[in-house]
């Protein structure tokens, strides 16, 4: 059984406003020292067996056109132990 | 500069409605082998300096009662390197 974790966040130069609300709430809630807060999107892929080098092939095609929007998003994606 | 980062996920025994559509999406475009698929939030907190003892202790307090919602939602929170 392997785990494939697909991580998707906007890209650095695209506002996110789901951070600056959690940001904002940080702030009022008196947690210092923070400059940034980014929200993503994470994925748990479970296989029944070990992962193919086709389906990480697959699994590629899927995180950019399926799971994220490359124009304005990027993913990551790794094969947990 | 140190970035902490967060995961939250929905427990194993609440349905993922989610992932479900996704898993959907991948039997319908042809990826084969995925036994399940869990969409949860990653969030990326970025510190101005190193991280205190005092900030993990907010972050962990933050990422109970704010990231996540401790009745169906688990969270992890590591420093990254």
């Amino acid at each position: 059984m392997a785990r494939v974790v697909v991580d998707v966040m906007l890209k650095p130069e695209i506002l996110d406003p789901q951070g600056r609300a959690v940001m904002g709430a940080f702030t009022r809630l008196g947690v210092t020292g923070v400059s940034d807060i980014r929200q993503g999107k994470r994925f748990e892929i479970t296989f029944d067996g070990d992962v193919s080098e086709a389906q990480l092939t697959d699994l590629h095609r899927m995180a950019e056109e399926l799971l994220s929007n490359p124009v304005i998003e990027t993913y990551t994606l790794r094969v947990e132990p």
